[in-house]
């Protein structure tokens, strides 16, 4: 199909502004509109949120997401590592110069970048992508900081004294939350040598959740999920996977490569897991937002 | 990689509950968890919008979202009617018997099931879905109801006489919002024929938006964005596609493919893109959700 000659023939008649040109009275407008309603607190949740972020990165550079919204999601791209060294591929379906407009053809398997793996996903007879209920998709933030102990030891996991130290600290971690391990790995995500410790399974090295840690989470917490800003639940040392195997078989669900988590820490944030329903998925990748 | 042999030798030590065991406890330690900080709002974003919604569906069966999640997207399937008529497709990965396992592997064109156009997927040098401010991916939905006129006209169009209405009734469209055209299409959706309204390009007959009242959107209240619940931001029996041609070049995205709009009109929710970053990609699948 090539829409090239039809949009030839289509007017540009208008002028109009830029795209991110924010001020202040956007937040005013979005008050003032959600005030109106049942649920005022809404918008409160989008600009209360603002102040208390950065606007200004430590470089100076300005922050993305400086006004209320923490984007947790990595590029979707071909060079991202995948646990099995399964890359995506992507390559131009239309363009503008053929067909007056531009789209892109893609290939992955569904456990690549940002992504969920569903309950299912080593379980039979649990929850696929598409299964679950939307509610469980959206509830606090909470984020385990484990770089310390990572910058050690590049298995370390998440353990239930690390989620115990965390509730004397930060209050105890509520039902319904999503809760991610932050263990600085985000940042070597543009080196898979480096972000995977290893060429390929069972060579890797990297750290995750201790089996003990997430059923605590499941049994005692309630929780929605866990997150992880590595490339699998369970440490890159695992050959069992019994989060995998275990944890997911409670009907929860694991992000893998969670990004940004620094900048949501603390910040007591709703996160939001936009994961597109993939028919029958294992998974696939998402969307992470904090609001 | 076969991991089936290693995850046999994995403990199976705990029994836990129901992934959707939900109980009014769980919003107490929401609210508990969220008053505590400075993004209280956010948790009563979360608890509020819930006793508003319907717990009931009209057939008396229990809807998905009831507590205040209401999720606008489509499963992304195989069969989901493409404008070009290009249907991804899926095929197993791994699998439970063979590699202890379940995951899938994709193929489609960006621009299939419920899925972000970006700026620029038909204006060159305008944003592309992963260029874009993670803050235009959150804002107030507004529904704009057209089903009536759509019933006699399949290409009717949202107008600024709509618009004007809808203000007149509701108030002011705050700026920053994603306003999206209800038009009654989504139920259509399992009948490509009738989704469309024909076959193939240009013999399809379905609602969108006017170019008018996209510009009015762009223009006169700043929107981050539009979105339809049928297969195009154009009407069917449109052959220059002004608004992805003029409407677009603004800088501003549409959303493809909406669901569910209906349970979402006048609840002055807040909308959350959940597009993929997909790399240079020109939109592509994403999940919708209003709180």
């Amino acid at each position: 199909m090539c829409l090239a000659e039809t949009m030839r023939t289509a007017p540009h008649r208008h002028n109009v502004g830029e795209l991110h040109a924010h001020d202040e009275k956007v937040d005013v407008d979005r008050r003032a509109f959600l005030r109106g309603g049942a649920v005022a607190a809404a918008g409160a949740a989008f600009t209360v949120v603002g102040p208390a972020a950065p606007a200004v990165a430590a470089g100076g550079r300005r922050r993305k997401g400086h006004r209320g919204v923490i984007d947790l999601t990595h590029r979707f791209t071909t060079e991202f590592p995948t646990f099995t060294n399964l890359p995506a591929t992507r390559e131009p379906l239309e363009t503008y110069e053929e067909d007056g407009y531009y789209t892109q053809f893609w290939t992955f398997g569904e456990h690549t970048a940002t992504h969920m793996d569903a309950p299912g996903h080593f379980a039979p007879g649990q929850p696929l992508v598409d299964e679950l209920d939307p509610d469980s998709l959206v509830g606090p933030l909470v984020v385990i900081d484990i770089s310390r102990k990572a910058q050690r030891n590049p298995n370390a996991t998440v353990t239930v004294d690390d989620l115990r130290r965390y509730e004397r600290r930060h209050g105890r971690i509520p039902r319904k939350s999503l809760v991610c391990m932050d263990s600085g790995w985000a940042d070597k995500v543009n080196d898979p040598l480096a972000f995977k410790g290893g060429a390929e399974f069972p060579d890797y090295n990297f750290p995750g959740f201790g089996i003990d840690a997430a059923m605590w989470l499941a049994e005692r917490r309630d929780v929605i999920g866990i997150g992880v800003d590595t490339i699998s639940l369970d440490p890159g040392n695992s050959e069992t996977f019994p989060v995998h195997v275990e944890y997911l078989a409670t009907g929860r669900y694991g992000i893998e490569g969670v990004a940004n988590l620094g900048a949501a820490k603390h910040r007591r944030a709703l996160a939001v897991v936009g994961v597109v329903p993939w028919q029958d998925g294992s998974g696939g990748p998402c969307r992470l937002i904090a609001l």
